[in-house]
């Protein structure tokens, strides 16, 4: 293996410091505002955004950023509180206000800073309180400002989401990946109220950057799913220092990096589904014999993603049935006398109804992680989605979120 | 106006009576097994079925039913407590014995018998009980045939689903349209377990009567949303009898006709989404000003079909936020800058956001029927969708449905 998981965070990989503090844009205790800056100026930068067409703020500047830099940033800032969504052009002047702002602090030009919010949709970002919080901030590197950073990122998650992995690159060649996240409302394929910030010390092109993260956020991010609603702010970026030093990735030390990110993806995907709102268990599908890795794909996120599917294992109910028809309905082909459903280890269907110890199948259901098994029996596509069953507590965390 | 409502059921039209009986293929009381025939033997008729492709064997069956007839059904037998899906190939067997019992009793082919069956998937039909039930059932009109027959159709659902109407088709001529559905669980867009059958008797060839239902279907049942799973046995089946006799439909009177079928099928929407499962308020959605038809009915199926929507009804919270997220990942072309959202009739979001009075909005989402109104301002498409507000019930009937 040459990908080993440490402890760590967002400032594991060298050439990266971070700073969080409470800048007041919620109500309770906890710090709501984080500033990532790189050490040597703006690095190659890439990202995926929400495919939510009212884009908040942020995300429209963020866009423009990387383009406008040609995917180098500087520093990233995010809050908490506040998505500055369906905000209008006033939310677009708030959004380059900080940004600006960040920029003078930092020593860089607008376009190199990177901006992400989270949180209510419609109210008006709190700008004065982020300047007067700005110069307070002192990035520096370690987990306690790791852990802060995570923190300050959270909305409903009710724990900080980290990840950090050092990869062999060969030739006596060491990189590290690391990353933070904030899931848990919102979440679904097209990547719902999700932020997360991947930073390396590899050095890595930001064509290649960009290429390696859309392939990973597909396998990883995207399948994720907590209720199906994907949001108005969601972003992934990373961003690469190449403070390790040496020669661009290619070949097989390319291949090593792309293994290191998907590993610290799928981490945070995971701790994503396991926090999602009101979730007592997380549900990994894993989905094999599908015509195609994209079909693959869509049967596990649909089978994940199913209400039924996730109230029985609120219920610890083996009901095959409702796993069977979700991947019936997904789009992806499938034949009902080759398909085999798993629940834990124990087979629940095989072409037709089976005998199983629907005690045992129980049992596997009230685990912390629950492992749901299809195989299609049709090709070689493969994939994962990770979701979380429906517990009365969504409900009541959901509908009572603003008052 | 030339449809008006009126009491009444599956055989108001003329030319059809029903029967319901327990067969016992369900623990608890009320009927399970129903029996409606045309009087005149096979008439023209035509169904929409499941896009889910674990299809069940009483659908695989009537599929094939309707094409060897060329959509000539002369009777319709349906059950409760059994869906008859995950069966493989004994369960096609199973379906075509009940196919073959009713075609005896009534003395038709096989080919001209429409089956139906909803329930717990997985299990095997009870063949022998329903042989016993059938010779016990006595087909006859009137409402408390009509209502015994829509009551052996439910399954979780806690009323029974009727609906009729009176068509004056000009030239003096008068045409009914009736119907009876089943709902609750598993609905949503490509219907989910959904039941509805439908009888006029006006005139309509198989294949006028097929488009007119495709495009009605697409307009009503595809745009209920109670959970997001379409289950392995939706059906929605239309029989003409043309008792009422003279020439078919065409023009004007086909108009008339059609718009009568939308009204049941309509009604019969509404009432599937009122009782949704664990339900306190339906959620009626109305588009206007989309791109097209099409793209309308998208909005208004995303947003009824949002979880984050649903528990903010349920809690009378009026967060437009979620409302316009969800339109904004539906894939229908939106401009943020131009949409308005409306909660009953508060104006709650306008281009950007606008102040409201909060506690008016929330007493509109406490209603029994909610609206929510969205005009996109980009063009003539306009559409409606039914859901209802996502309750702990709703995750307490799940969780608990086998055990």
């Amino acid at each position: 293996m040459s990908v080993r998981q440490v402890r760590g965070g967002i400032t594991t990989p060298r050439g990266f410091r971070v700073a969080a503090t409470r800048a007041g844009l919620r109500s309770g205790p906890g710090p709501d505002l984080c500033l990532l800056v790189s050490d040597g100026g703006p690095v190659p930068a890439a990202a995926t955004f929400t495919k939510n067409r009212l884009r908040a703020a942020p995300v429209e500047v963020s866009m423009r950023a990387l383009r406008a830099s040609r995917g180098r940033i500087g520093a990233v800032v995010a809050n908490a509180g506040c998505a500055n969504a369906g905000t209008g052009h006033q939310g677009l002047d708030d959004a380059r206000a900080v940004q600006a702002l960040v920029a003078k602090r930092i020593g860089v030009a607008n376009r190199h800073v990177f901006t992400a919010s989270t949180g209510l949709i419609g109210s008006r970002l709190g700008v004065d309180r982020i300047a007067g919080a700005l110069p307070t901030l002192a990035p520096t590197t370690g987990r306690r400002a790791d852990a802060e950073a995570a923190r300050a990122i959270m909305t409903t998650d009710t724990v900080p989401k980290e990840a950090a992995v050092e990869v062999d690159l060969g030739g006596g060649r060491t990189a590290r990946v690391a990353g933070m996240a904030k899931g848990s409302g919102m979440i679904h394929p097209q990547m719902g109220t999700m932020l997360a910030f991947l930073t390396t010390d590899a050095p890595v092109a930001p064509e290649s950057l960009r290429d390696l993260l859309r392939a990973t956020v597909d396998r990883t991010f995207n399948q994720v799913t907590v209720d199906g609603d994907p949001s108005t702010n969601d972003t992934v970026l990373v961003m690469a220092s190449g403070a390790e030093g040496g020669a661009e990735l290619a070949g097989a030390s390319r291949g090593a990096f792309a293994e290191g990110l998907e590993a610290v993806c799928r981490s945070l995907a995971e701790q994503i589904a396991a926090d999602g709102e009101g979730a007592q268990h997380r549900i990994d599908v894993s989905v094999i014999g599908a015509r195609s890795e994209r079909e693959a794909r869509l049967v596990a996120r649909t089978v994940a993603s199913s209400s039924l599917v996730k109230t029985a294992v609120h219920g610890a109910d083996p009901n095959w049935g409702r796993i069977a028809a979700a991947a019936g309905r997904s789009g992806a082909r499938l034949d009902p006398d080759r398909l085999a459903v798993r629940i834990g280890s124990i087979t629940v269907y095989d072409g037709a109804p089976v005998g199983f110890d629907e005690r045992a199948a129980s049992r596997a259901l009230r685990g912390k992680v629950v492992g749901i098994g299809l195989d299609l029996r049709l090709g070689k596509g493969s994939a994962m989605a990770w979701g979380c069953d429906l517990s009365a507590d969504y409900v009541a965390i959901n509908s009572e979120y603003r008052t």
